[in-house]
C-alpha cells in the first residue's frame, strides 16, 4: 500500500510557483497555494476566495485572494530566518493528501545552532471557513526567539490591487483585517487567535495592509514551541456569521474533525489499482484536487478552470466543468455536481444577455464565465510577443460549443441520478435555450438542403473562424435532441412551437461523415491545410512564448491542432460510430495533436479505451493524471501567464480511469462494466453513485468485474 | 495656354524609382519605364510586356521584363560617363506628353571640358512593337568618344529570372536578343538598328546575356554627333511577324508618324479646363498615362493595376480596369473599353474553375487576374514586418465584389454604347455566371427573411472577413438585376430554369439601409468598432511599413477605413439615395478613410459633385489627378513594394471630371449634362462618344452647357 503524500526534499526557489500548485490545499470555499508560511506576494502566496470577484479599473476581473492569515516567520537573537532569503541546511515540504495536510519543516544554521522550524496547516474540511495551522520552533542552542505571526493584507494579485479599503484591528483576543472590494464592495475578513503552549510575551500590532502579533520567548536547548493559530475567513457575500468557531476549537480537535471528514470524502472517492502504485498515487492525488476545490455546501458556485490555485484564466468557470470534471462529481458526490448545474442556472440570465449582444437567440454561456454568469473573457485574450499589443481572440465570441457543454453536463447528470427534478429548478429553460441558441446560430446556403455553422472556433482553438467544425455542429443537434427528448417527457405548451423548429434543426443541421478513408474532416477545408508534424511546426517558432493560433500563428495555417476535437466528438458520441472509425481517426489525429491543453490527453486516453487499445491509452492517462505533478506545463500563451492547477485534466484522468480503463457505461439504463485494462494493471476496486445506489466495483481482470449493489 | 510637358532640372538619385513611373512612355504593347539611357537593372530599367507572363520557381508569377534596347553610354578619352556614377554639372529629364516623348539632357565635367548628352526616345504608337531613340553627343573639345549602345539582357526583375534560356547575336546589321521563359517557353525578341550620322567605326560584341555596338569617333569641339536607334520587340506569343520595319524607316519618319498617332489621340481624349492650369495639367496627365496603357489592336489584353510601369502587383489585372478605367474608354475609344471586356470573356474559364475551387458556383474572378483568368494572388499576399512571415491575407478567397465590378463595367459600357452585340461574343455568359456565382454565396439563417453575405472582404481591405458589406450585397443585387434584365431581352431556354433563383435572390438579398442618422453601416458591427481618427491610428505604428489590415493591424478594430467603401456604392448607386444621405454618408466616412489605396479619393470626388460641394472634390479630384505626379505615395503593404503608376487613380480623375464636375451623365437613355464645376473653373471643353455620336462638350458655367452632336 502506497502512501499518498507528495514530498520535497530540497528547497529550489525555482519550483516556489509550481509549489504553489501542487502542493495546494483547499475546501471548496478557499484555496491556499502551496507557498511557505513566511512568504508575502513576490512569492506568489494566495488564499484564493471561489467565486468572489473583483476588477480593478480596466484590468481584467478575477477572483479575490484574501488577506493571508499563515504569515509567520521567527527571529533568533534578533536576526530573521525566513526561505527563501536564507538558504536552509535541510528542508523538506509535504502534502498529505490523503488527510488534506500541508507541512513544511526547514533547518538552518544560526552562527550559535541549529534551528528547526515546523509548521502543520490545513483548510478545514469540516469548518468551510476555517484555516489552522501549528508552528513550531526549537534550536539546539539557548537563545531569544521570536515567532511573528500575522494575517497580510498585502496580498499578491494579477489585476490588482483589488482592497480599496482595509481595516485592522484586534480585540478581546481575535486580531482582523478586512479588505474591501472596489467594484461591489465586497468585505473579506480574516480573523485570527493564536495560543501558544508555553509562556511568552506577546504584543500586537496592526498597519495599514496587516495585523501581526510578536511572540517573544527564551528557549531552552532541543525543547519545542508550539503556536497555533486558528483563522477564519469570512465574506459578505456569505450567508456565515462568525461563530466564534475560532475561539472554542483547538488545534488537535480541529485536525481530527477535518480528517475524518477527508476519510469519507476518501471512502467513496478512492481507486484502488493492483499493479501500478504510480498510477494509483496519481489518480487518487487528482481525485484530491478535486475535493480541495468541490463547492460542497455552497450555492451558486461552480469551479473555476485553475480549481483555487491563483487568478489564473481570472478564476472563470470554463466548459472544463461541465466536460471534465462533473463526472467524477456526479459518481460521487451528485450534490456537488448539482450545485455545478444550478450555477448555470443562476447564470442563465448572463447567458441570455450575451445571446443578444450577438444578435443571437436563446442562451449563448460566457467563454469565461463570471459572477452571474459575466462574461470575463476578452475580445484580446493573448498578447502579441513580437509588438506586445493585444491580440483579437475569438474565444469569447465563436466559441459556440461552450453552451452545449452545459447542456451536455446536464444530460450526464441527469441520466446517472435520475435527478429529473433538476428540470424544475431551471434547468428546463436552460436546455431549451441553448437550443434555441443554436437554431439561431445555423444558416443555410440558399439551394442547399442542410444547415450549416459558420465563423467558429471549436475545442481546438488554433484554427479560428473555420465553417461546419464536425464537433460544434455535432453538440448543436445533441442539444436539438435534448430540447426535443425534455419537451417530449415533460410538454408544454410553452414549447409547442418551439417543437417544428427543433426538428428541422436535428434533421438537416450537417453533421459531417467519415472519409473514403475513414476520417472525418474536423472542419471545411481542415485537409487541405498544410499537412505536418507537430515538431515541424514547433520549429518554426521565433519566440517560445508566441501564441501558436489565431490568424498567424505557426500552427494555423497546417493540421497541427491544439488539442482533442475530433477525437473529443467521438468519445462523446461512441455509439454512432464504428470501432474502425473511431481508430483510424485516433491514428489520424493523434500525430497531429500538440496537447497543447491539458484537455486533450485524456479523450485521446478515452478514446483508445473504446478502440480496445488500453496500451496506447495508458501513457494519455498517466499524462492527464500527473498534469499537476509534472513540472513544465505549458505556461504561457502569448505573455499571459496561465499556469496553476489542472483540475479539468484530474477529471479527465478519472474519466479515463472508471468509463476507460475500467469500463463502465450506462446501457438501458443499467451501469455495466466491460473493462479494458492496461496489461500492468492486475485489477481496479473502487466505489460508484449510479441512481441513488452506491455501487462496489471490483475489476480483476479484462474478461471479470464484480459490481456490488449496496 | 500650357506646356503638356513634364520637366525635372536636376538629378536626384533617390528619386530614381519615381522618376521611372512618372516619365513613363508607352503604346500598350509595352511600357519604359522613365529610366535613362546608361541605366540597368540596379536603377529599375524595364521595359515591361503588356501581358506576358512567367513564373519563376515558386516565386510570386509576373509580367516580364523584355531585354533592354535603350542601353546606351559614352565613353570620353576611355573614361565613361553615366548616372548615377558620375556626379553631372546640369541635367534635365523631360517628358512631353503631348507627343509622347521622353528626353534628357546631361551635361558633365570632365578634366578636358564639358561633354553634353541628350536623348529622345518614344514608343511607337503608330507601330506597335517599336521604339525609337536619337543619342546625341558633344562636347567642347576635341576628344575621342566611344557610344556604348546594345540590348541588355540582364534585366530587372522582382520575381526573376524569368529568361531561362538567352540568345544574343547579329546579323545583316540587325542585333539581337532573344529570352525564352521558363515556365511556358515564351520567346521575347528586341532585334534593333543602329545608324550614326557621322563617320565612325563601329563593333558588335555579343555576351551571354546582351549585344553591343561600340561606335568610335573622333569628336571636334561644339559639334553634335547623333545616332539612331530603332529597335523592335516581338514574342511568340504576337500574331507580328517582324516586317523588317526597323531597317526600312528613319528616327524622324517614325517620330512623324508616333506624334501624328499621338494628336488623333488627343484629339478626342483632351480636356480643357479654363481657369486651373495646374487642374488641367494634371488631368490630361492622367489621360495620357491611360493613353499610353491601353491595349490598342490587341486582342485578350487588359490593364494591369500598375499599368506598364513595371511587375509590381504581378503585372495582373483588378477590378480596377472595370471600376476606374473603361470609363475613359468608353467615351474615348470604345473599341478599347471592349477589349477590356473581351479579355474578361477571354479569362471566363479561369474564373468558373476558381468559383469550383472554393466550392460555389458560376464565375468568380481573379483578384489578381494574369493570363486566362489564372489567380495571381496568394494566400499570403502581405509580409509580416515584425516575423518576416507572409500573413495569410483573403484578399484571394474572399474579395467576392471582382466578379460584380466586371458586370458593372460590362453595363457601363453597353449602356454607353449600344453595343449588345458583346453580349453574343461570350458577355452573357459571363453576366449570368457571375450571377449564379453569387446566387452560391448567399445564405439565409434559420427563420430570418433575407439572404445574407458572410464572411467577406470589401473595398475596404483593412476589414476582413466581415459579414453583409454594404458594397458587395448592393453588387451582388445588381448582378441580379443585370442578369435578369438581359434574359428578358434575350430569353433562352437555357436560361429558364435561372429566373425565379434570380428573382428570388434580388428580392430578397439584404440591403443595409440608413440608420436613423442616415448613415449606412459598411459592415455587420462596423458601428461597434473604435471610433478614432485616422492620426490617432496611425500614431499606433510600431513600424511604418506594417500592414494596417489584416487580423491585427493598427485599423482593424477601428473604424478607420482603407478607401471609399460605403461611399464607392452610393457613387454608383446614386439614384438609390437621396442627395441628404449622400452627403451624411460622405460627412461621416471621410475623415474615418485613410485613402490608403489610389482607388479612394476618386470616389470621394465623384459623390461629393453629386451632393453638389464641388469644392469639397476638388482637393479629392486633386488628389487623384496627381496620383502619379505626387511624390511619396503608398509605396509599401508591409514589406512588399507597390510602388508604380496609378492608373486607376487616373481613370477616377476622369470621371471625377466628366462625370463629376461636368455632371455628364444617362438619363432615360440621353446624355446630359448637369455641371458643377468648382469656383475656380471657368469652363471645360472635351469630346466625348456616346451610343456611336461624338459630342463636342463646352461647359460655360454651372447653369449652361453647350453639347453638339457630330
Amino acid at each position: 500500500m502506497i502512501d499518498f503524500i507528495l514530498t520535497e526534499k530540497n528547497f529550489d526557489r525555482d519550483n516556489i510557483p509550481w509549489n504553489g500548485n501542487r502542493f495546494l490545499t483547499g475546501n471548496g470555499y478557499f484555496g491556499i497555494r502551496g507557498t511557505l508560511e513566511e512568504y508575502t506576494k513576490e512569492n506568489m502566496c494566495a488564499v484564493n476566495m471561489a467565486g468572489i470577484y473583483d476588477r480593478a479599473g480596466d484590468a481584467w476581473r478575477e477572483t479575490v485572494n484574501a488577506p493571508n492569515p499563515l504569515y509567520t516567520y521567527v527571529k533568533v537573537n534578533g536576526k530573521k530566518y525566513a526561505l527563501p532569503e536564507n538558504e536552509p541546511v535541510s528542508h523538506e515540504q509535504k502534502l498529505d493528501f490523503e488527510n488534506g495536510l500541508h507541512s513544511r519543516k526547514t533547518v538552518w544554521q544560526t552562527e550559535k545552532g541549529k534551528i528547526t522550524v515546523k509548521c502543520e496547516r490545513f483548510a478545514s474540511m469540516s469548518r468551510r471557513h476555517l484555516i489552522a495551522m501549528r508552528y513550531t520552533f526549537a534550536s539546539d542552542f539557548e537563545c531569544d526567539a521570536e515567532i511573528i505571526t500575522g494575517i497580510d493584507g498585502d496580498v499578491w494579485d494579477i489585476n490588482g490591487p483589488h482592497f480599496v479599503k482595509m481595516r485592522t484591528g484586534y480585540e478581546d483576543g481575535v486580531n482582523y483585517v478586512t479588505g474591501v472590494t472596489g467594484e461591489k464592495n465586497i468585505f473579506v475578513t480574516v480573523r485570527d487567535t493564536v495560543n501558544a503552549d508555553f509562556n511568552a510575551a506577546s504584543e500586537t500590532e496592526n498597519t495599514e495592509k496587516g495585523v501581526y502579533r510578536r511572540i517573544s520567548f527564551k528557549v531552552e536547548s532541543q525543547k519545542e514551541y508550539s503556536v497555533e493559530k486558528i483563522a477564519e475567513i469570512t465574506t459578505s457575500e456569505d450567508d456565515f456569521e462568525p461563530q466564534g468557531e475560532i475561539t472554542e476549537m483547538t488545534y488537535t480537535e480541529l485536525k481530527a474533525e477535518h480528517t475524518a471528514a477527508w476519510a469519507r470524502i476518501w471512502d467513496i472517492s478512492k481507486i484502488t489499482i493492483d499493479g501500478d502504485d504510480e498510477a494509483m498515487y496519481a489518480l487518487n492525488y487528482s481525485i484530491y484536487h478535486l475535493n480541495c476545490i468541490a463547492p460542497r455546501e455552497m450555492k451558486g458556485k461552480s469551479i473555476a478552470a485553475r480549481g483555487l490555485s491563483g487568478q489564473v484564466y481570472k478564476g472563470a468557470v470554463f466548459w472544463d466543468t461541465e466536460m471534465f470534471m462533473i463526472d467524477y462529481y456526479i459518481h460521487t458526490e451528485p450534490q456537488i455536481a448539482k450545485t455545478l448545474l444550478q450555477y448555470r442556472i443562476y447564470t442563465l440570465d448572463g447567458a441570455r444577455k450575451k445571446a443578444k449582444e450577438y444578435g443571437l437567440k436563446g442562451a449563448y454561456y460566457a467563454w469565461e464565465s463570471q459572477d452571474g454568469g459575466y462574461e470575463g473573457c476578452s475580445d484580446y485574450n493573448v498578447t502579441d510577443v513580437f509588438t506586445k499589443r493585444p491580440m483579437r481572440t475569438h474565444f469569447r465570441d465563436k466559441q459556440y460549443h461552450v453552451s452545449a457543454a452545459i447542456v451536455y453536463g446536464l444530460m450526464k447528470y441527469i441520466n446517472a441520478t435520475g435527478d429529473y427534478d433538476i428540470l424544475n429548478e431551471g434547468a428546463m429553460d436552460m436546455a431549451i435555450e441553448c437550443a434555441e441558441f443554436y437554431r439561431s446560430l445555423l444558416i443555410k446556403k440558399a439551394d442547399e438542403p442542410y444547415y450549416e455553422i459558420h465563423d467558429v472556433v471549436g475545442p481546438d482553438e488554433y484554427h479560428e473562424r473555420v465553417n461546419n467544425n464536425a464537433y460544434t455542429n455535432r453538440m448543436a443537434k445533441f442539444v436539438f435532441d435534448t430540447a426535443l427528448e425534455l419537451i417530449d417527457k415533460y410538454p408544454s405548451d410553452k414549447y409547442d412551437g418551439l417543437k417544428p423548429m427543433l426538428k428541422d434543426s436535428s434533421e438537416n443541421i450537417f453533421i459531417r461523415k467519415p472519409d473514403e478513408n475513414g476520417i472525418i474532416e474536423q472542419f471545411d477545408g481542415y485537409f487541405k491545410l498544410e499537412d505536418v508534424s507537430v515538431d515541424e511546426v514547433r520549429s518554426r517558432l521565433i519566440d517560445p512564448k508566441e501564441y501558436w493560433g489565431g490568424a498567424y500563428g505557426v500552427a494555423a495555417d497546417t493540421q497541427v491542432i491544439k488539442q482533442a476535437d475530433v477525437v473529443a466528438m467521438l468519445s462523446m458520441f461512441k455509439d454512432d460510430y464504428t470501432t474502425e472509425v473511431m481508430a483510424k481517426n485516433l491514428e489520424y489525429y493523434e500525430p497531429r495533436t500538440e496537447h497543447g491543453s491539458s484537455l486533450s490527453a485524456c479523450m485521446y486516453s478515452l478514446l483508445s479505451c473504446y478502440t480496445n487499445n488500453p496500451e496506447i491509452a495508458y501513457p494519455m492517462f498517466m499524462k492527464s493524471a500527473k498534469a499537476d505533478l509534472t513540472k513544465g506545463g505549458k505556461e504561457w500563451a502569448g505573455l499571459v501567464y496561465i499556469g496553476g492547477t489542472h483540475p479539468a485534466s484530474a477529471g479527465g484522468a478519472w474519466i479515463a480511469a472508471v468509463k476507460g480503463f475500467a469500463g463502465i457505461r450506462e446501457e438501458n439504463g443499467e451501469l455495466i462494466c466491460k473493462p479494458n485494462l492496461p496489461k500492468k494493471w492486475n485489477g481496479m476496486r473502487f466505489k460508484l453513485i449510479y441512481k441513488n445506489k452506491l455501487y462496489v466495483i471490483e475489476v480483476q481482470n479484462n474478461s471479470g468485474a464484480v459490481m456490488i449493489i449496496t
